[in-house]
């Protein structure tokens, strides 16, 4: 079973529980890469709006020119039902509901219910510590976290996660075969909060929000500094090859003036709780950090999608694969 | 002075003290925007490489379709010397010499006899703070930080910082001429260590650091993590625009689950403490957080000066200009 590089594809099933947004995404991302895919939900909502959602995502990876047959093709190896029977020829289930533990709760008693006892089940949770989701099911060492970003079909980014119980195997299999799926995964071998972009993200959250606090510098003017330096590297070499590019002679000096600068705190900055307060919703309603007219949020929507498209395309320039880290580490 | 929409750049002179890769390179940018530069510098190295750099930055430019005028136009604008008496015309003169408060102090003295009292000096630092260069010259009001980001000619990235006793009016005269240097810069009201940048920076560095340590994901997976996800918004969008976007509905619990977990500590990261105990350099050396043979250090500066210019291209498609932040902060 470990062996992909006699993988085939089109001779692995993966279902997909959960076909919001985020669910047609995922089923569009292994359709894409050769996979008959189950998409269940039961949610009769999601059961109408799904498939055409999914063909648009279709249609739109055809553009994109990510696709070596025409759309129908794919259409044909997906399965949409409310029926969980249907995930019993499934090497793996990908959960992608509602981030609330009652209701993932049920949804893998309902999957276990049809799954064969060699089929991994994955939750796309951004939220809830696999650790808790893994005694949802009968076979916690076959459980894990598979986090996607959005457009799963044109994103390179994946986020493997093993909770306390699973075996690092299994997270090792789906590390190559998430390879097949165009991705550059990450494996996380400790169930953290927040895995690793979230945390990294949120320590920088944490110190713009505490700088626009103390009025330094405007927030405006803060994404400026990140968007045209943060943003002139990132895609290009990551934070530890940034550093070894930069130089690390100074680093010891650096770090002695600046770490004990750093916000530190664990409360909620002030200005993020007059978003809370405001009940903000961000590009959604129309209140943020910005304030947005009702076309911005669809257009952000639309810039963001296209934006994908470029960076993806760009970062094809410059792989990763290539080198790895210091052995004397 | 202060009606920039009245400037005609060809009547400004600027001058540049300092001229090893850095001040070169921002030569050339202020060239390109339509200055006369006058650049200085003591070191008899520099005097005699300086010229053919900026030349062949120029010709970069060019290359990149950055030009109104053949190249021999702006090097006719341009004047390179050891003699600071040439810096009487300037309107703004711009230090980038090495991170030596000793040093900076004597070319200030220099400076400060050449120029009028009413010029703008500023420091490129990253390193010193603004409130104590700005003691070193007669008129510290008219002293700040002007932060630029590697090459000076091709990135939107300008950090404008304020020292304690700098006059606003002249920080903002300078903001509004950035954007004649194709710059979408950032204006630090208050002189905080490693400014905005940096600082935010340094805190993603301070926590992936940390979870290497704790042996959470090797570090080519963070950078995948990082370049993948982070890279596949940050140009588009910045930090603030992104919570917006993500949507700030679950902000306060995600906020409540993630701040105490991040590292806080002060002291430096066991990692990093055995790359200052190596002496790694990072791509200069072959030493880093990767090794690098003898090619490879060039070929990452080769990659970035191709990204560079990828990634400007690409933000360009998506200006920041027309939005503003929420006037209910």
């Amino acid at each position: 079973m470990l062996m992909t590089n006699k993988m085939h594809p089109e001779e692995i099933s993966i279902g997909v529980v959960g076909i919001g947004l985020m669910g047609s995404s995922i089923a569009v991302a292994l359709l894409v890469s050769g996979h008959p895919v189950v998409a269940i939900t039961p949610l009769s909502e999601e059961l109408k709006e799904a498939p055409q959602r999914i063909k648009q995502q279709l249609l739109h990876c055809d553009e994109a020119g990510l696709l070596c047959h025409p759309v129908g093709h794919y259409l044909k190896k997906l399965t949409v039902s409310d029926n969980y029977n249907y995930l019993d020829c499934c090497r793996i289930v990908l959960e992608c509901v509602i981030e609330q533990p009652k209701i993932k709760k049920e949804v893998y008693a309902k999957i276990s219910s049809a799954v064969s006892s060699t089929t991994i089940i994955a939750s796309n949770t951004s939220a809830i510590p696999i650790s808790i989701l893994q005694n949802y099911v009968p076979c916690p060492e076959r459980f894990l976290g598979i986090h996607w970003a959005e457009p799963a079909y044109m994103t390179r980014f994946l986020e493997i996660t093993c909770g306390d119980q699973t075996q690092i195997r299994y997270a090792d299999w789906v590390y190559e075969v998430a390879h097949f799926w165009g991705k550059e995964p990450t494996l996380l071998k400790k169930d953290i909060r927040g895995f690793v972009t979230n945390r990294l993200m949120y320590a920088v959250y944490r110190e713009a929000l505490s700088l626009a606090d103390r009025g330094v510098a405007t927030i405006e003017d803060m994404d400026k500094a990140f968007r045209y330096d943060a943003g002139s590297w990132m895609t290009l070499m990551g934070v530890f090859r940034r550093m070894d590019y930069m130089g690390l002679e100074n680093m010891l000096e650096t770090l002695k003036n600046i770490l004990p600068q750093l916000d530190n705190s664990e409360s909620v900055p002030l200005m993020m709780q007059r978003m809370i307060d405001m009940q903000a919703k961000g590009t959604q309603t129309g209140q943020g950090f910005y304030e947005y007219n009702s076309c911005e949020g669809q257009e952000w929507q639309a810039a963001f999608a296209c934006f994908n498209k470029d960076i993806d395309r760009l970062a094809e320039k410059y792989p990763s694969k290539k080198f790895v880290a210091n052995k004397d580490l």
